[in-house]
């Protein structure tokens, strides 16, 4: 997803054009409905320069009218808005013990969201080019054009076909030619998600879905690694902070009675810790304050590193926030010369990455790169 | 130095000249001095247009006519060239022992390198801005016009007034109003060098020069933070990264005979940790593995977290490379799971900071904005 922006490429005029059609898309998507004028006055460009690019986004059936403004002096105007209705996107979430698939409308708006429990060895390619399929078919029926599908991949899913295989096979399997299928890690789609929620142009997410990962905006544009449970700091044979910050670990200490193969399905195995630790369980707690204590460590090397505006917890770690965030925030603050990044809970839930992969591709369309409508 | 991509910016035809103009610049000081139909033919724009965008840039004094190529069939075309003549700017680098000015013109060519030793407390600002007005004096008599000045400064030099103080108060000295002065950090500005050096997109710089630091560049960006020194994994108590594998503590473990006053100049201190490594030293050789070690797992999370193309130990860590890399290596291959990031020692010395804060001035020529030659 990250690409080069170090070499200027030569431009011309429609490059302009792109430039302001994501002008115009990206005001209305932060401030809604809004009339042609209010486009002009607002951005700076022309009155003629909205007519003309609103009228082609009119075409691409990315904006509609809706009526007349009221509530101002003056001769009423045409406010326009974002229509959804036309064109949808796909986000794959590809996890060891489940698939989820969602779709969103270009207004954002939620059109399925399927889940598919897999055989314990992990989904297999041919399931998860069924779910796509399924998906992508459910979305045409409602209407929509499909701009794209994201594979949302763990960053370390043991076994099976790489990600670029895994998105050779979708794509094809999709015979759409137009459909852009794209592969990603978790923890980078749910930052995206999280930062079209939030409209930072610089955050962390933590994940742990797979292993302990951070999803990192920077300056607006996703960045390779984050692999946060990779860090390793000590003599020879001390362990990575994956061992003592993540999520299996914690539940391993903290459901130690508890069967192994029950600890396996994260989520359920999550919701127990929680319910111990409402109930003042001793372990429970020391399990939650190592934990939380070294990913305050893992925090302060994101903020000292590169300085994301905001930490964000997401998924598993998210549900145990209440527990965690006050020792990691202690941690964060003793080894930070500012000492003062907020760490929040997502809001967005365990299929986060799921959403990340879907809205890039309306990001794209965001950048003013229109959808090809001669179909 | 770091600016926010997240939203886009109403676009005009001056942005598509802009471009253009920055895709000529840096097509020439890639591929040095060519014919207006060569440019033409490497970069797609047409003949009408690089003659328009060539004939600004004569105007400005960027490029210069060199003669005729007489090394083809047909007909011999005009040679251009970067000109170097008219502009220049310049990087002052101020550590807590020494303050370093140097200047290059525009196509790059040293103009002066200068040092003054500074009082044992660190440079007073006073003598910052005299030694900014000496430079910029010298550099007008030379019959260049001064596009910038950059102060880059150690992320932690004591006390004195902040970065921003010191930079308003060196602007408002040197009576230039079109003057840019900005100010960043050490190992930053020797990423910028090293970047344009190596012409890599992504890379991470380890400086020894105040503490450890990582200059980041990433996407052809440079990213806030760096603070590599303050990583710290463990139990309350475990010394941060910095306390293992900086610069200072290795000159104690090594030097531990030698009166510390004379281990605070790090310059000749390094040095003679280097004779006496070569003399085989037990004692120093295990402080370089020592150091070697700890640095390497600090690569790692580097390379774990924003995964650079290359690292490049800078100053005082290049001096020590043959005794560092080594081992830094293996811990790098160990700790990271692709385990093949190149790690090189730089080859620009020690005033690499001051080069990067005056080759900034001279990026952002070649972005395509022009001086302003009204004068």
């Amino acid at each position: 997803m990250t690409t080069t922006r170090a070499e200027p490429q030569p431009a011309d005029f429609a490059d302009v054009r792109t430039t302001n059609l994501a002008v115009v898309l990206r005001h209305l998507r932060a401030n809604g409905p809004s009339s042609r004028a209010a486009i002009a006055a607002s951005t700076g460009l022309t009155k003629a320069t909205v007519s003309s690019l609103t009228g082609d986004l009119i075409g691409h059936r990315l904006l509609r009218e809706t009526g007349l403004s009221g509530n101002r002096i003056g001769r009423p105007a045409t406010v326009l808005a974002l229509d959804g209705s036309a064109y949808a996107s796909i986000g794959l979430q590809v996890a060891p013990d489940r698939l989820t698939a969602l779709a969103v409308d270009y207004s954002g708006e939620q059109l399925l969201l399927w889940h598919r429990a897999t055989v314990p060895a992990g989904p297999a390619p041919a399931e998860i080019v069924a779910l796509a399929q399924r998906a992508a078919s459910r979305v045409r029926q409602q209407g929509r054009h499909v701009l794209g599908l994201t594979l949302a991949v763990p960053g370390d899913l043991p076994g099976g076909p790489s990600g670029d295989e895994l998105r050779d096979r979708v794509a094809g399997s999709l015979r759409q030619k137009d459909l852009v299928v794209t592969v990603a890690g978790h923890a980078t789609l749910a930052a995206v998600a999280e930062q079209r929620r939030a409209g930072r142009s610089s955050l962390a997410l933590v994940s742990g879905t797979a292993g302990l990962s951070a999803g990192l905006i920077i300056d607006g544009h996703p960045v390779r690694g984050g692999r946060l449970g990779h860090l390793a700091l000590g003599p020879a044979g001390t362990p990575a902070l994956g061992e003592q910050a993540g999520i299996t670990p914690l539940i391993r200490r903290a459901l130690s009675d508890v069967d192994p193969a029950a600890q396996a399905d994260l989520a359920p195995a999550v919701e127990q810790v929680a319910i111990r630790a409402r109930t003042g369980d001793r372990t429970t707690l020391a399990a939650l304050r190592h934990t939380g204590g070294y990913l305050g460590q893992g925090l302060a090397a994101l903020v000292n590193l590169v300085e994301p505006e905001v930490i964000v917890l997401g998924d598993h770690y998210a549900t145990l926030a209440e527990w965690l965030i006050p020792v990691a925030a202690d941690e964060l603050a003793r080894l930070t010369p500012a000492g003062d990044t907020p760490v929040v809970a997502s809001a967005l839930g365990l299929y986060a990455a799921a959403l990340g992969g879907a809205v890039s591709h309306l990001d794209q369309v965001d950048t003013g790169r229109l959808p090809d409508n001669d179909r």
